[in-house]
């Protein structure tokens, strides 16, 4: 029956998030495609061990102290205490293999500490879709996507995703829409899904990082399938669940 | 320059209302499409003077012990004290021509309320889409669409409606997009506009309304352009402030 399918949810921004229908057994997928999730799943793909999401510069600053190394953005600037930014391509390098990363970005690390009270959180992005889709459908839960936003405001590239993986997660016979966001998100990835590069130069953020001569990552968050990834929260930490990721 | 433009945005749920990016020099359009901004619209084309709108039922039942028309809803339902519900169709009889009616419903009197503060607030329908987009072009300012969803989530209708009246503003040479939200607005809009009745069946609330038997008003609160009101709130109250209403 119909209503025995688990549920996709989608909530456009953090700000939405307690107002969500569903509220018990569910998984909550972070979506942050510029740039924490994309940064993440690359970290990932690239051989990085954990990585540590702390939502104040504060708390990163003292791992730091502690010897680890630090990610970190705000407002597209790298703190002066951080080893690196927010650019999947800073997850790319030698140094990060086998590392643990403490994390900490303007809109990625919020949601993600928002989340945390729900069964598992998972990280999404246009470079893990089909396998993040494939995992959801054998756990067997409903499904609430969390865009991170801009500031808790509404964004373009992370809705667009959102519609991705609805579509996604609607192959699979056990889900089916529950809400009007992912009835839109639908819309909205139907309408530049075949030129998504082209949709997404409407975004605002898209200009702001252009701006700010840090969009260089631009085609690579919006590549399809490229890591078999699945970043998940254990214990206040990211690791990746994956066994069949490329590098390890 | 594209910058001098008066900007458009869009509030797909109250709860953005605080993250908009515009805090100055600004009116406010209230959506609420199922029902009470339709029902306003409604009211004021079949010659209502004035609406008193309050957020709470203890209000409205206060001021039916004044004597005055009532009309309310909470979830669909009509309290007793009130006179009438929150459909299109109770502002259409011959009883409240001329009359002053207090108005409070789940959705639409919780956004009104949270606007006051704006330089101008006004009511827009998708019966007063075409002279509402006019006005607004006249009063040269800032203006931002305030979606009053369902109970702060958002919803597919209100959504649709801002799409319409984005496009409409465009047309004017004054307004310039300022937010994704208004871009994919625009976007949902043009997805459904050809058939409005077939994209709205996607809606969860016309559901809602279906089961409780009240979707009769459907048809009516697409209707594009069948008034010429302008209400807007002053001294907490509502007018029509278009004196080219069809019934004055």
């Amino acid at each position: 029956m119909e209503n025995n399918k688990n549920t996709i949810e989608v909530c456009f921004s953090p700000r939405l998030y307690e107002d969500r229908l569903t509220h018990e057994n569910f998984i909550v997928v972070i979506v942050d495609i510029l740039r924490a999730t994309t940064s993440i799943c690359s970290a990932f793909d690239n051989g990085v061990k954990k990585i540590i999401p702390v939502a104040s510069l504060d708390e990163a600053r003292e791992y730091k102290k502690k010897g680890f190394l630090v990610a970190s953005e705000r407002d597209g600037i790298v703190p002066d205490f951080a080893d690196f930014g927010n650019s999947a391509f800073n997850f790319m390098t030698p140094e990060v293999v086998g590392k643990t990363i403490v994390y900490s970005t303007t809109n990625g690390t919020h949601a993600i500490e928002m989340a945390k009270s729900a069964e598992k959180v998972v990280i999404g992005a246009f470079t893990n879709l089909k396998p993040l889709a494939e995992w959801l459908a054998a756990q067997d839960k409903n499904v609430v996507i969390l865009c991170a936003g801009w500031k808790n405001k509404f964004n373009l590239e992370d809705s667009f995703f959102a519609g991705a993986l609805v579509e996604s997660l609607l192959e699979y016979p056990n889900f089916r829409l529950f809400c009007d966001s992912a009835t839109v998100a639908l819309d909205i990835w139907k309408t530049g899904k075949e030129n998504m590069l082209g949709y997404i130069e409407k975004a605002l953020h898209r200009h702001r990082l252009k701006r700010m001569g840090l969009d260089d990552v631009l085609e690579y968050s919006f590549t399809l399938n490229s890591t078999n990834v699945i970043p998940v929260m254990e214990n206040q930490h990211i690791i990746n669940i994956n066994k069949n990721e490329k590098t390890e």
